[in-house]
């Protein structure tokens, strides 16, 4: 994919502006560090490719695409205080580079400047631009509030989680590619199949994200293996597991995620891999996200669009899809 | 001022939405209970005054005075975590009601439907509103930041207070009475002019606050008397006597203001009362505040605007700067 490594350098290019702090530093050098700490830049990437289905200048949505990613790292500044998260990218969080107050200025200045780009477009496009913002925005801290109640209950409905996911994650990406589109000048029926398409990539893409945060390999993901179950977080792995172990090890994963037990980090994530394994939960958690990224290639493919405007688009879907990291 | 009442009853009708928690309840009942301790309502009133210069159907600009109010509310519910503060209009903060994860992201949903409210209008006039509505909200978070660094700093020249309380305060004042004008169509000088009277108004109202936290009647005003000397806040008043006082009377008012040193908040604020009247810096600060109102009450009057048109403005003005509350 020759366009993808073109568009994250254009995007890489216009966040190069924000690497210089203004003053007063203490709000403006947190924003640069974390913006310069990476990530893979997807969500704007898919900006421009939304666009690009319509039209060939994509230097037209790069302030939309910016918009998108500015988001999308405020959540996370946000997310790494309300988590008390110490590690984002193998670097130190903000609020504890910093401190929090400085965490959350330099968060919400994130959200201000991504509305400041996102407005950056001819007024006859902008008011579908912004609906579909403010709705995503709104259906993310939704997801996120969903996040920090369920970490307060026993079990959840499976359906609840994909609730949870969608609105916390799919709903961006969803998002992304449809802001990309509406930028230049497409149908809202076009916009939205473009958005459903995002969605049920983005609940396939978290899905995978969970499957590889417990069997992926650490120097692949850069992360450590089974950090969610050392957070006790109850992703579908977990949920799946509890509906279908047996009595007793339906309590002994009850234990695992307990913080309460006395068990070390390394033989909670070892047992609570055999126990997935044995209900074949990691079997389940996969055809999942395959269901969701067959979903989504389907509307793309049984939609009028040509096969060269949605050809990027699948292959993008592939790739994420395709990934060990 | 019968119209102040009719536009605050607007205002609060408009906000009764918000006082029906949809879900999740973690999110939406923070923002109901935090909209419902109160508040004066001036910056979305001033919205309302805006627009009624230009045009009689204030019901039009009603979302972006809701817009105002929320973004107002949000930097409340934001600077109260900052400041570790645990009561805001004689009622617990959200971050002690509720804890600081909740309060960070019942202030970012603030923040959002602020813009989603805010963007309510003809694509006509939407793009220097949020041109408006985007300087402001950057420099907000900048004055924050500055206020937050300040408490660290031994002293600040009065210039860079005054920039301070500019940014955190003033702005917020003049862009309500900017994006009122904008709304109905006024052109850009036009509103420019008003946003000057808003910000100059805005300056004077801050330092008649400062004032009256100090020399106020709490039965008024609702706040201890001299919360901002046990707080350390260097106002205009610490500034102008640090300045003005003997060696000797300098070192007690740092002493005063050093959190470390064993003393009595009464004592604390006895004495920097008399050492503020000592160097004349309580008649001081009234003087700028009323340069401040001076200015910006003869902007309006030296303006194209009929006296029809800025009445109630001045009307407004004139009670803010009388008020002891």
């Amino acid at each position: 994919m020759q366009e993808l490594y073109h568009y994250r350098k254009l995007i890489d290019d216009s966040l190069g502006k924000y690497l210089t702090a203004k003053e007063p530093k203490n709000l403006y050098e947190p924003i640069s560090y974390f913006l310069n700490i990476g990530g893979k830049r997807i969500r704007p990437v898919l900006v421009l490719m939304g666009y690009r289905m319509f039209h060939q200048q994509i230097e037209h949505a790069i302030s939309q695409a910016i918009a998108i990613e500015l988001f999308h790292n405020f959540t996370l500044v946000h997310d790494d205080i309300m988590d008390s998260a110490e590690v984002r990218r193998g670097q130190t969080t903000v609020h504890k580079k910093w401190n929090e107050p400085i965490a959350i200025l330099s968060g919400d200045l994130l959200l201000i400047k991504a509305y400041d780009h996102l407005c950056d477009a001819p007024s006859s496009v902008l008011s579908p631009i912004l609906d579909s913002f403010s709705k995503m925005a709104v259906e993310v801290c939704e997801g996120q509030q969903m996040d920090m109640d369920f970490e307060n209950v026993a079990s959840i409905h499976e359906d609840n989680y994909i609730e949870m996911i969608r609105k916390k994650t799919a709903v961006l990406i969803g998002a992304a590619i449809q802001i990309g589109a509406l930028r230049a000048g497409a149908g809202l029926t076009e916009a939205s199949l473009l958005y459903e398409f995002g969605v049920n990539l983005g609940l396939a893409f978290q899905m995978l994200d969970d499957y590889l945060d417990v069997y992926g390999q650490p120097e692949k993901t850069g992360k450590m293996q089974g950090g969610d179950i050392v957070a006790g977080k109850k992703t579908l792995l977990y949920l799946h597991c509890l509906h279908h172990a047996s009595e007793s090890a339906r309590n002994e994963l009850r234990k695992i995620y307990d913080k309460n037990s006395i068990m070390s980090d390394s033989d909670r994530i070892r047992l609570a891999k055999d126990l997935f394994i044995s209900t074949g939960s990691d079997i389940y958690l996969k055809s999942k996200a395959e269901d969701f990224y067959r979903i989504s290639v389907n509307l793309l493919k049984s939609s009028e669009f040509s096969g060269t405007q949605i050809k990027p688009l699948l292959e993008l879907a592939e790739m994420l899809m395709g990934r060990d990291f």
